[in-house]
C-alpha cells in the first residue's frame, strides 16, 4: 500500500487509475469551440422535438401510477427493471423476459457493457467514424481499439472479416446498426447474421448501439433476429429518441449467462432505475396498447418531412455544393462537400459566424482511411422546418465566403 | 492480450477482474435463509411509509413540469444535475452550489465515491457493525477494510486514532453519522470535528453516509459544519428515505477538487439522472417553500411513534428479555439480547416461524470484537403500530420457544 499523508487542510492528490484515464472532451463536445451567435440555429445533437414526445400522456400516467394505493411506484424495486415494464419490453422484442435489464438509457447500457464484457486495455472493434462518446465510454475500461470502416450499408464486414482472418482479437465490437451516427448507413439482415457468425467465431460480443432503431421512415425496420439468437450481441435500447432523453430510461437485451453479472454489477452502482419513471412509462405503454406506435408514426413523419426540407434547402441554396442523400431514418444528415477545394473547418467557423452551428466530420473518425473531414453532421430533428430552410441560406452564405475572392465580399 | 477464441455460439467464458469480484449475497439480503408465512410481518428494511410520502403533490407538481413549453423536463440535462433543485439543495447545505452533485439516491453516490476516491485493493476504514451493503459495493475496488467500533455514540473515534497512531493508513472512512444503521447512535458535533481533524491529518476521505439525518425526532439534527468545512469529506445525501425510494434521487456535498472527477465518471454512466424526476422534486421543494419541512415532521412524528409502540411492545410481550432504547431518529431499532443462554439463530428461525422477519445482528459485523450478534435489527418505519404490536407478541412466543423445554411445548 502506497501512504499518503498530506498536509492538514489539502487535498488528497492521489487520484486512482480509473478517473485518470477519463479525458476532456477534444472536437465533440468541447462547447469552447463555438462562439455561439445569439440566433444561431443548432444542429449539434440527436433531440428529439417535444411535439412528438407523449408528454400529456406521460403527465396523465403520473398521475394514476401515483395514485395507487400504498404507492408503489416511490418503493424500492428489483436492479432488473419492474415486470410491467420488462414484460411489454421483452414481448416488443420477442426475447424472454430474462433477458431485458432495464437501464437510465442507452450511454448507460454501454458503461454496464463495457465494464462487463471489458478487462482492462482489452482491444475494441468500433465503428470509424464512430459515435464520439463511445470512445469516452471506454476510458473506463482503458481499452485500445480497432478502427473498422463504417460505408453507406453501416459497419463494412468485409473490412472487419479481413482484420480477423489477419489475426486482430478484439474481445469486442461497438457499431451503431440502425441510421448510424453519423454515417446514417443501416446494416442490411442478412449482413447482421454474417457479423454474428464472425463473434460467434472468433469470440467477440457484440455491442449493437441502436438509439435509432424506431426511427425509420418507410418500410419498417430491419430485423434484429440474428442479435436475439445469439450469447455474443448485447443489444442496447433506449427511449431517449422515442419518449424523450430526459427520462432517462432504456433496456438492454442481453445473451442470458451474462444478466447477472450485469444485476450484480448494477446492484453495487445505483440499485436500479427509477421506480416512477419505470412505473410511468410502463403505464403509458400498456394502458394504452397502440399509443406507444402512434406516437412513433407521428415522430417518424415529423423527422422524415425534416430530412426532406433539409435536403432540399441544401441543394436551392448551395446547388451542387453537397452530395446529400434523405436518410432512411434517425436524426442525422451526413453531407459530404464535392468540392475538395472547400476548407471544412473554415467553413465550420464561418458558418458559425453566419449562425448555423453544426458538427464538424472531422470529430467523427476512430481511425485514418475516411473521407469524414469532408462531411458535416447535421442533427435536424428537433429544427422547425423554417429553420432548417434558413440554415441552408446560412450555410450556403458560408459556402461562398470560400468560392468568392475576399476583396470582393 | 489473451486471445480467447470460443466455439460457435458458446457464451466468452473470460470474465473481466472488476466482475470477478462480485460475490453473491450471505446473510443480509440472502432470500434464501427465509422461509416466509403468508402473514409474515416484515421488518426486513429501512422502508419509509407510503402514508409520509408526498404522493398527491408529486403528481401535482409533474402536471405542472410536463406542461411547460418545450418541456424540457424531457430533454438533456447536465451531468450535475439541473439548476433549480441543485440550488435549493446547495442553499439548505450551506454550501456553493458547485460542491453539489445530484445522484440517483444514496447507493449511488456511495459507488461514484468509491470509484472517485479508491485505487483497487486501497484501505478502507468501515464502521463495525456496518451496513452490510457498503462492503458489497466496496467489491468495485477490490478494497481490503479495517473494522472501526461503533458504539452508542456512533464511530469510536478514538478506536480510530489508536488505529492510525499505530500506523494504519486507509484511503477513506465509511460511517454512517446520523441515527447509525444498524446500531441507532449518532456522532455528536463535536466528535465530527475531531474526525475531519483525522482525515485531515492522516490524508484519508470521509464518505459520510447520511440517508436517516433528516428524520430526528426531537431537537433538530446534529451539525454538518465539520463536513461542510472540510475537503477531506463526501458527504452522500438522498430523498430515498423522506420523498421516497423510487424516486432514486439524492445528491453529495464533494469539495471542488473531486467534482470534476465525479463528473467525468458519471457522464460515462448514465450521462445524469433522469431529468424528469429532478424537475419534479425540484417543482415540488421550490413551488411551495414549506412543503418539505412538513412532509419531514409528518414522518418524525410517525417514526417516533412506532419506535415507542415497539419498544414498549417489546417489554410487554418479553419482559426484561431485551435492552432497548427508542432511537433518537431513523427507522431502526437495534435491541439486545439480555439473556446470553438465547441462541440468536434459533430465535430468528422461530420467529419466522411465529411470522415475523428481522435480519439478524449477525449480519452486521465488518470484523470481530462485536456484540452484534446478540442483537436484532428491527425496521419499524413502515409498519403500523397494531401489526407492531403483534410483531413483539410473535417475537415473545418466538423467544418462550426456548426457555420452555420442548418436550412442554
Amino acid at each position: 500500500m502506497t501512504v499518503t499523508i498530506t498536509d492538514t487542510g489539502s487535498a488528497p492528490s492521489r487520484r486512482p487509475t480509473l478517473i485518470k484515464a477519463l479525458t476532456a472532451p477534444k472536437g465533440f463536445g468541447d462547447a469552447t469551440l463555438r462562439d455561439r451567435r445569439e440566433d444561431a440555429i443548432e444542429l449539434l445533437g440527436g433531440i428529439p422535438d417535444p411535439a412528438v414526445l407523449p408528454a400529456a400522456e406521460l403527465a396523465e400516467a403520473t398521475i394514476r401510477v401515483l395514485a395507487r394505493p400504498g404507492v408503489p411506484a416511490l418503493q424500492y424495486s428489483r436492479t432488473e427493471g419492474i415486470s410491467p415494464l420488462r414484460e411489454w419490453i421483452a414481448d416488443r422484442e420477442g426475447v424472454p423476459v430474462e433477458r431485458i435489464i432495464v437501464t437510465n438509457g442507452g450511454f448507460h447500457g454501454l458503461s454496464l457493457a463495457i465494464h462487463t464484457v471489458l478487462e482492462r486495455g482489452d482491444l475494441v472493434a468500433v465503428d470509424n467514424p464512430i459515435f464520439p462518446l463511445f470512445l469516452r465510454g471506454l476510458e473506463l475500461s482503458d481499452a485500445r481499439i480497432l478502427p473498422v470502416r463504417v460505408g453507406p450499408n453501416g459497419l463494412d464486414i468485409d473490412q472487419l472479416a479481413d482484420l480477423l482472418r489477419d489475426g486482430a482479437r478484439p474481445k469486442a465490437l461497438y457499431t451503431v446498426p440502425d441510421f448510424h451516427n453519423p454515417t446514417q448507413g443501416t446494416v442490411p439482415s442478412s449482413v447482421r447474421a454474417e457479423l454474428v457468425r464472425l463473434a460467434e467465431r472468433y469470440g467477440f460480443v457484440i455491442f449493437a448501439d441502436n438509439p435509432y432503431r424506431e426511427l425509420w421512415y418507410e418500410g419498417g425496420p430491419e430485423s434484429t433476429e440474428a442479435f436475439n439468437n445469439s450469447e455474443h450481441v448485447i443489444h442496447i435500447n433506449t427511449f431517449t429518441k422515442t419518449l424523450g432523453p430526459g427520462l432517462r430510461l432504456g433496456w438492454i437485451v442481453v445473451p442470458e449467462y451474462l444478466a447477472g453479472d450485469i444485476v450484480a454489477l448494477r446492484s453495487r452502482q445505483d440499485s436500479h432505475s427509477s421506480t416512477l419513471v419505470q412505473a410511468i412509462v410502463g403505464e403509458l405503454l400498456t394502458a394504452d396498447a397502440g399509443l406507444f406506435d402512434a406516437t412513433l408514426d407521428r415522430a417518424r413523419r415529423l423527422y422524415k418531412s425534416r430530412a426532406e426540407t433539409l435536403v432540399a434547402a441544401l441543394e436551392r441554396e448551395a446547388p451542387g455544393a453537397f452530395e446529400a442523400v434523405v436518410p432512411g431514418g434517425g436524426l442525422f444528415l451526413w453531407p459530404r462537400l464535392r468540392d475538395d477545394a472547400v476548407d471544412p473547418d473554415r467553413l465550420a467557423v464561418d458558418a458559425s459566424d453566419e449562425g448555423v452551428e453544426y458538427q464538424r466530420g472531422s470529430f467523427f473518425p476512430s481511425g485514418p482511411g475516411t473521407d469524414a473531414d469532408r462531411h458535416l453532421r447535421l442533427a435536424y430533428g428537433h429544427v422547425p422546418e423554417a429553420q432548417l430552410d434558413d440554415a441552408a441560406v446560412r450555410l450556403g452564405r458560408a459556402l461562398r465566403r470560400q468560392s468568392i475572392p475576399k476583396a470582393s465580399l
